[in-house]
């Protein structure tokens, strides 16, 4: 009897538990842990894990600048297509994207994890992977291409082992984050896919990392196209005339100057310019294309306005400065980018399951800020994060971009992902 | 015997005069205008001036970026095989030309006439004319195109009318006057063209004028091509960082504000920038196309230092401003352009046969500094001049660059044009 009742004590303590587990975020990802089929599925992208490098490398070296994603998308269609996913297809807009659907009723909510297939890099640049050991180095090789590797690498792991999940999880590679690509892609799953309404829970896979980095909060941007126009003319018979390029040297120079908090971190660039015909031609035009942001509203508004600002006292200089007796010289100021800011809450269950799942693996996880993907879903409510996809690396956005795959390091961060994904969705 | 005398004293009077006339470019000049062959020329240029016209449109029409000339050059050297001219030919560079033969053995000294092919417009630019009543605007229009079709003009009347010269004249059309072009074509010609020792005077028709400037002195300039390299990064993440783009504008804001005086005058110009891979990295390079002018060797030199140090400033400064830690800026400073710059002397045959032909046509020319294909034999200590083509115009090197070819001022520098060549290389 009083074993009896022991077991029935344990028994309704281990109940309660259960209960208790399926309620709390840290329970959900403990629960992931502890099934076999978890452990199995790390052990397959460990064996495996050879062809998630050569898929790496071979998607890095398919160029993919914002606007210009097609082939790479292409190619990954193809990938996701040799898995086993529901409707995979490319929208309208170019992202590719399949279901892998779970047991809950088809049409419920649904987990997107996604990963953009875009680099910073224009048409042209040599992406050629070059191979040390373990490090990789290429032009977007860490961001993103890795992450766009590691989902297909989930993929075959989930489906070696017969993983199933209560909600549908939308698998996507998607355009027109970078850049000028102003997160099209990811704008448009919320505001015209056919997803749309779905999507419940959002995960972005940017970038590298063993789950020390979690994302929960949207960096604001605002980024402009400025083009100082002028009537241009010979650079000695008409010597004098305001020139173009003298204004927006004068303006890039008084950026330069603008003191920005280090916290909230805020932050400018001139990240491209142009103009001109010829050296010997005052330009009729020249242009840069700079982009702001902070962690703050309130100082990413007080950065714009000191921008806008300076922009026209420079064309005013100019027009005092030399002739305008061809015409004046004009500022053309264009809003080419506006990436809504916010925070997914950190109680909220999504960020409580990515910190649990981060801690399982040992690491010691930080909530940041960055501008990704994930900032459209929070930008709306809709609880999101950007998780880094394993491994490390550096120097995004440069041409020495690398990578480290050493293998520790990779599956830790994967095992970080994984879990998460597998919490979120649960596993079933 | 009395009116004998008189007859031989009249008859010795005008013999001296007539070896005198041939001896004065004044002279010469007033032979070329008393012939009447040079009458018929120019009522043949006139009745024709619609075909000069449609041809100044044609050309135009095609465009020619420096170092892009082929079409039209292609083009020209048709046009140039339907006049009679012997060995007509297409150089190694580009230049296209033929010979007319004069009346002097082959193989003598000869004077060369030359138009630039192409233009500072780049590839894409909207090259169609637009014609309002005389006025033609179009991208090249006035410089150099109408002058290629002046040429066939000049080749078309005096075909007609049968005059000959004593020396050969060799009529070009050549490539890269222009910009980054740096006189590659006529360089050719005087260093490595068939016709490399035989060219004893040179006259560059650029432009558009009735006269009234004739250009003996050659604006030495020099060019630059700096580029700002750093290490690049991504604008939120790597922000801190070395900026090429801030160095550059610094440059850019500093090379502004340089005083040059207006005599002798000196001028500067940022011609062409470019850089930078997307708007949210930080660039790993930028660069700008800098022109360097004046009359006055001194003078340019003194700029040209300047120049220099301002670059090398600028970059200093942005180490000192931002993070180096993933790497210094450097500005890698190229000289692209190197025009020699002189003079042929006023007292000179050439120029005064210039002077008196402007004046017989009732201009008032001055004599002038330019930088044109001229400046080539003008370092070389061979006599060159650069004179107008007729007609009246503005704007070259602007969108909007614009001719007249009302035919009373068309007509009047192909006049002064048409009589120098025919001083120069002597009516027969």
């Amino acid at each position: 009897m009083k074993s009896k009742v022991l077991l029935s004590f344990v028994a309704a303590v281990c109940l309660s538990l259960a209960v208790t587990a399926q309620d709390t975020p840290d329970a959900r990802v403990q629960r992931v842990l502890a099934d076999s089929r978890f452990g199995a599925a790390m052990a397959a992208i460990d064996r495996d894990h050879d062809r998630l490098v050569s898929e790496i490398i071979r998607l890095t070296e398919i160029p993919a600048p914002s606007f210009m994603e097609d082939k790479r998308g292409a190619a990954y269609l193809d990938m996701l297509r040799a898995h086993k996913l529901a409707d995979v297809e490319r929208d309208e807009i170019g992202n590719v994207m399949g279901i892998r659907r779970g047991v809950n009723p088809a049409g419920g909510p649904l987990v997107a994890i996604v990963a953009h297939l875009d680099t910073v890099f224009p048409e042209g640049t040599d992406v050629t992977v070059k191979r040390s050991g373990t490090r990789l180095t290429a032009p977007g090789v860490g961001d993103n291409t890795r992450s766009l590797a590691v989902l297909l690498a989930l993929l075959r792991a989930m489906d070696e082992t017969k993983i199933q999940t209560a909600s549908d999880i939308l698998f996507v590679g998607n355009v027109g984050e970078e850049g000028l690509g102003d997160l099209r892609g990811t704008k448009y799953l919320f505001q015209k896919g056919k997803y749309k309404d779905r999507i419940k829970q959002f995960i972005a896979v940017d970038g590298t990392g063993e789950g020390t980095s979690i994302a929960n909060g949207g960096v604001g941007s605002k980024r402009y196209r400025v083009t100082f126009k002028g009537p241009g003319g010979h650079s000695y018979g008409a010597f004098g005339l305001v020139n173009p390029a003298f204004a927006m040297g004068a303006a890039m120079q008084k950026l330069s100057g603008i003191q920005v908090p280090q916290t909230p971190k805020t932050t400018f660039n001139v990240g491209v310019v142009g103009g001109g015909t010829s050296v010997n031609s005052i330009p009729f035009e020249t242009w840069m294309e700079v982009d702001m942001r902070s962690e703050s509203p309130v100082e990413l508004e007080k950065l714009e306005t000191a921008f806008l600002m300076l922009v026209r006292q420079a064309a005013d200089d100019e027009n005092k400065a030399r002739s305008t007796k061809e015409g004046k010289l004009a500022a053309d100021i264009k809003l080419v980018g506006d990436r809504p800011s916010g925070q997914t809450a950190r109680t909220s269950p999504l960020v409580q399951m990515a910190v649990a799942s981060a801690r399982a693996v040992g690491s010691t996880p930080s909530l940041v800020f960055s501008s990704t993907d994930a900032n459209v879903p929070i930008s709306m409510g809709i609880p999101a994060i950007r998780l880094g996809s394993g491994g490390t690396g550096d120097r995004a956005h440069a041409l020495e971009e690398w990578i480290d795959v050493e293998k520790t390091s990779s599956l830790k961060g994967i095992r970080a992902l994984l879990a998460t994904l597998l919490a979120v969705a649960e596993i079933r």
